[in-house]
């Protein structure tokens, strides 16, 4: 019989608005054992035992030692008290969060952002590995963001830092969603919701598209439908996706200017789109921002898919748990 | 006769697009000897003749050894290669400004974007003081800015970071000024030619007031005049000053979210404008930005006034060139 070699692990969790991923996670970010549980509709006390029961099963399988958990939330997350300070899909807004989950789990909890936790997971071990100046936008329902300045990563005075999505790109455009009182936020014009929305719109300036058979069939014109009908080749779809490209590509010149990075990674389940839709948006990067910045700078899609959350939470426990 | 203590000196140079300002300038501080010179309408080898013969007199006339020359100049500067990639005022795109300077002065040279040497000058010294995570933006013709974040001054990764002024705040706005082939940038609708221009629109708007007597009267409506009529307390003007205000508090959410700064420093000619400008801007910020980011932030006006850029160009060279 062969003894496997016990690795220390850590156990990473990404909490979603719908669902939640956790696994216990090696140094070379092997996933040893996951766990899916939805999210959605659970009050805070449900939500908080949901955490620690996926904690406890991916530690009862881990295969070494687990030195911690490290959480990846949907939420500003303020690190000088524990606290989450804002938090639109999830019940979790005041709770002393690392505190809770500590005594829950009976193990030493580190907590960020999910977008500053992709953006270590890509910084650490993905496209923007050995970068010092970097970005990471995760485009999903809205536009999470996450910062390395300088070789740190960018968390602000509070922790609560990197908000993206939540740049002005129009001063006085629509108001944000959710407890945002933001107008004309990037995440409006450029998230997968945007695509959906400029899908709707498409759909019904051309009734011969498929896009609009979609919609005249009752079926619902997302952004992963107008995505899926973009690659099938339709018009419609494509100049939809394009159009948010467009817009994506606007924003990025802001922060080309202003952090002048190295690279730019795109992740999130818009990133499906692929170059259909990053390929507008460095267009518009090539167009508009400062010459000299936009040539030391690439936009390119992540490495990590809908993984990315969870490995980030997973190298966040290690880099602040691991004994040195 | 009571020997002067021998102060140990740099020579701190801020280059202006239409004027330069040199000085010797010691470890408190204190300015010991000032020179001023016309920049504008100079060729290349005439401009960096002029800085040498500048930075010459200041040394001679410091008060003790001079370990070398600090410059903030309007412009993208390369810090890789020490050269200045954009420079939309003066004639010194491509020039190996730091080699040459040295060269020319026969003392180490140390380089930096105007708006960097600003902050720096306000984060060691002036109102950013003690603070890790802060903002500088200088208002005038249009708006530099500098950046430290995680207690570090923020430069990217060529070193042309921090380029405030060219945030998009209306993707679908005009083109942005010289050199630059953005649209709808920051400095735009929030620098003092925006007030200049608000005002114009004001006094077209409101015959009987102030501000429309004086272009009546043949006068040039620039920023400092519908700042000088404001503070009269002419509606017009008030409300010119105002508008700009708000549009400069836009621009400052998305820094407020996108860096959970603890203070934003505004320096700049337009703070002539004092809370005429910036209590509309705190209101902006007040409305608009995450609020438990927003609760985190102060904005405040900068310590140093016009000597900002030459204090700012002498910290640099201090904490670059000093023996440790």
């Amino acid at each position: 019989m062969v003894a496997a070699v016990a690795a220390t692990c850590v156990i990473g969790v990404d909490i979603g608005g719908t669902k939640v991923l956790a696994g216990a996670v090696d140094a070379d970010l092997g996933v040893h054992h996951r766990v899916q549980r939805p999210s959605q509709g659970l009050d805070t006390g449900a939500l908080l035992d949901t955490l620690a029961e996926m904690v406890t099963e991916a530690a009862d399988a881990a295969p070494g030692e687990v030195l911690g958990v490290g959480f990846g939330v949907p939420a500003v997350f303020d690190r000088r008290h524990g606290v989450i300070a804002a938090c639109p899909h999830l019940p979790l807004v005041g709770v002393p969060f690392e505190a809770m989950m500590a005594e829950r789990v009976n193990l030493p909890v580190v907590v960020d952002n999910d977008g500053n936790a992709a953006m270590l997971a890509e910084w650490r071990h993905g496209a923007a590995r050995g970068v010092d100046d970097a970005l990471m936008l995760t485009i999903g329902t809205g536009i999470g963001g996450g910062i390395v300045a300088g070789g740190s990563l960018l968390r602000g005075a509070t922790g609560g830092g990197a908000e993206i999505g939540h740049m002005v790109i129009d001063f006085d455009g629509p108001p944000c969603q959710g407890a945002c009182p933001g107008r004309g936020h990037y995440e409006y014009y450029a998230s997968g919701n945007a695509i959906g929305r400029a899908g709707r719109d498409a759909a019904v300036e051309h009734p011969d598209s498929a896009l609009a058979r979609e919609l005249n069939a009752g079926r619902e014109i997302t952004g992963a439908l107008v995505t899926e009908l973009a690659h099938d080749g339709d018009p419609a779809a494509r100049e939809s996706v394009a159009l948010v490209g467009h817009r994506l590509g606007c924003g990025l010149v802001s922060l080309v200017n202003v952090f002048n990075p190295e690279i730019i990674v795109v992740g999130g389940g818009a990133i499906a789109a692929g170059d259909l839709l990053l390929d507008p948006a460095r267009l518009e990067v090539e167009r508009r921002a400062m010459p000299s910045l936009r040539d030391a700078v690439r936009i390119v899609p992540a490495v990590f898919g809908s993984e990315a959350g969870l490995l980030g939470a997973a190298t966040l426990a290690f880099e602040e748990l691991a004994p040195r």
